[in-house]
């Protein structure tokens, strides 16, 4: 008998009316003869309002208080899910991730999963019920409740279908699949029918509805994933191992375009050139919880050097606090910053061993009058920095120009 | 170092300045050289508004999730009581019931604490901590949490303190502490500076505010417990072992009156007299969950008997669907009903090896031309039935008889 895991977000469980629509489709899926465990989020803006009474009694909460305080937004949708399909017949029992046997390690309000034992919820689907767990939550070795942080659902899903070795892990979100770019600035844009893992987590990481580190469980344990519409009945996008060759050929080299806007970048001028002051730059910024995205160091004459890296724009000004006394230190010349920018990719695993890509995203935004301020690549990705008003415009081109756009 | 377990009720811990002003009471006993265990009840009508919730999406909502889904409730509040007092530079971790080694049967909705592991409170104590224990709350065998049933806290409370060994259990509440009789009913009705566990389990019973299960352990274990208002300084009322006699002389030997509204009684009439007779109706109401509480049965002639019991008014109609086809059955001559009935009781350890008193109440009663109904008694306790519209006249007549008033 095959075990499907499907996961549920916040917005699909906002209201009874929505619980009664995901029990039916959890219905559904159990009557077709399947094993069903199912993970959900908190209802709709639940976590939010636990943040701001948290905010209400503590300048600063402590991050052990704060998880078992935000696990309890799960606990609520989990039960409210079990009921509502105990209410229609279908035998149902909701867990805690402690209940599920899901551990993590100690790293409060982001820890990661390190072994989830998955007896008691094969128990109960051997039993013929449905196990409605409860996402974003575990327990360390304390035994103390921690939490996985935003889009941790998608990790939970993941990590119990690898436990279970279910066939399938379905992602029923408010978005009917991944598209190749955001339908609201390229009305063209196609929903994808299927994406290998190493193209999603690209995607994932630049703007596409998932969370990167769930992409990473997939790949490794190879669940598929359907990501789809938890209301609609329109078929999803399939997330599988593409690379694997069932049968499948990539004919559009490039998957998607993706951007993101918010983006600020901090340049240090003329930084005299000499091993280690890169270390001590970003050091004190991971000690002060700036995450640092994008780095270029210019080579330079003169063993003077220019070194720029991008930070999300909320973080700018404790970056600039950060960075300016070290730039200083090290007798830089002194210290930029822009926070108008925005980055704009195209992904797709067929960009591995094809050239002419980058020349082409190049020239394409070259065409559209779109200054390129920086550049980052991995193997399957194109990343331009481009200005924030300019992010539309840019997309758009790429997404013409790789011929992504929807057969008329 | 002397332990303390306090416990603050729903009201107490309703909204963020109430929860800040919680701390600030914590942080005093903690100031003052005590250990401090803290139990809470959900915020305001968090409990109610869960229900709410649970109902919106089952019609019947399963035993097993409602409890996982009231769980919630109290672990909210404790965690922001320890957020609060950590706001304040005071150490604090919270705790769920099975956090706090919290061990249940398995009775959902109304499970009783058969066991309570304090090792973990007792380390955190150690290191100097408060910690805040969710109250109500507990796991059973499998794991899974249990609720204690309404007013549960209490227990929790009493439980705890029993296993620390704590030196006090301070029960903060809305009133400033038990009262001779309802101060609403009573206006020159008299604080209590102290009273008995068996006195105050008799008045928990008649309407004063304590859960009775948590009086009984804590009479058990011999834990003082002082109810107090969570607000004003006043000082409450202790609970304590008076009967042991640590030099407590017992002036009044009536201690407090209470009462009770919505009462009603049945009565099969002319019921043939012979042994089972009892057991073949009470079985049946007690399989439909109909609390019976007074039953009297007059002796009588010709073999026929008159057997009338009260139960809570809104279970009446259940009940007497429960008992008309056995009445019929047992070849009784009819089966009649009053809902307008209440209670009304005096209280007092005194009253044990003391005559006199009953005849005191009946005439008062009569002198105030109130009809008694039916009566009943403990070792330390006589209630009165009487008319529902008559229950004010009733204590305020009795208090007076018992020179209950405060001197003035």
């Amino acid at each position: 008998m095959a075990v499907i895991v499907q996961k549920y977000g916040g917005s699909s469980v906002a209201n009874a009316e929505r619980i009664r629509n995901v029990a039916r489709r959890i219905q559904r899926a159990h009557a077709a003869g399947n094993q069903v465990a199912v993970v959900v989020s908190a209802m709709g803006d639940t976590t939010d309002e636990l943040i701001a009474l948290a905010a209400s009694v503590s300048a600063n909460p402590d991050p052990r208080e704060m998880d078992l305080l935000l696990s309890t937004g799960e606990i609520v949708s989990c039960t409210l899910v079990a009921m509502a399909l105990r209410d229609m017949g279908v035998g149902a029992v909701s867990m805690s991730g402690e209940q599920a046997g899901i551990r993590t390690d100690r790293l409060h309000g982001k820890a990661s999963i390190v072994a989830l034992d998955p007896a008691r919820v094969r128990y109960e689907l051997d039993q013929g019920r449905v196990v409605i767990v409860a996402g974003f939550q575990g327990v360390n070795e304390e035994m103390d409740v921690t939490t996985l942080g935003r889009g941790g659902s998608d990790t939970t899903a993941v990590a119990l279908a690898a436990a279970l070795g279910a066939s399938l892990c379905e992602i029923y979100t408010d978005v009917e699949g991944i598209y190749t770019a955001d339908p609201r600035i390229v009305p063209t844009a196609r929903k994808l029918t299927e994406l290998g893992y190493e193209e999603m987590l690209e995607l994932a990481s630049y703007g596409a509805k998932m969370h990167p580190r769930s992409i990473e469980l997939a790949a490794w344990y190879k669940i598929p994933v359907l990501v789809a519409h938890s209301v609609k009945d329109a078929p999803g996008t399939l997330i599988h191992d593409i690379a694997g060759g069932d049968g499948v050929e990539i004919t559009k080299k490039v998957r998607g375009v993706t951007y993101e806007k918010g983006v600020a970048r901090i340049t240090v001028r003329a930084v005299p050139d000499r091993p280690g002051i890169a270390a001590s730059l970003f050091d004190p910024l991971a000690a002060a919880g700036v995450s640092v995205d994008t780095i270029v160091q210019n080579a330079s004459a003169e063993r003077l050097t220019d070194l720029s890296f991008t930070v999300d724009k909320v973080d700018l000004h404790r970056a600039l606090d950060v960075v300016r006394p070290v730039a200083q230190q090290m007798g830089a010349k002194d210290v930029v910053s822009n926070d108008s920018l925005g980055t704009v990719s195209i992904v797709g695993t067929g960009m591995q061993n094809a050239p002419g890509y980058a020349s082409t995203m190049f020239r394409s935004l070259a065409d559209a009058k779109i200054n390129i301020e920086m550049i980052t690549t991995s193997q399957i990705r194109i990343t331009c920095i481009v200005g924030e008003a300019q992010v539309p415009a840019a997309v758009r081109a790429l997404h013409k120009a790789f011929e992504l756009d929807a057969a008329s």
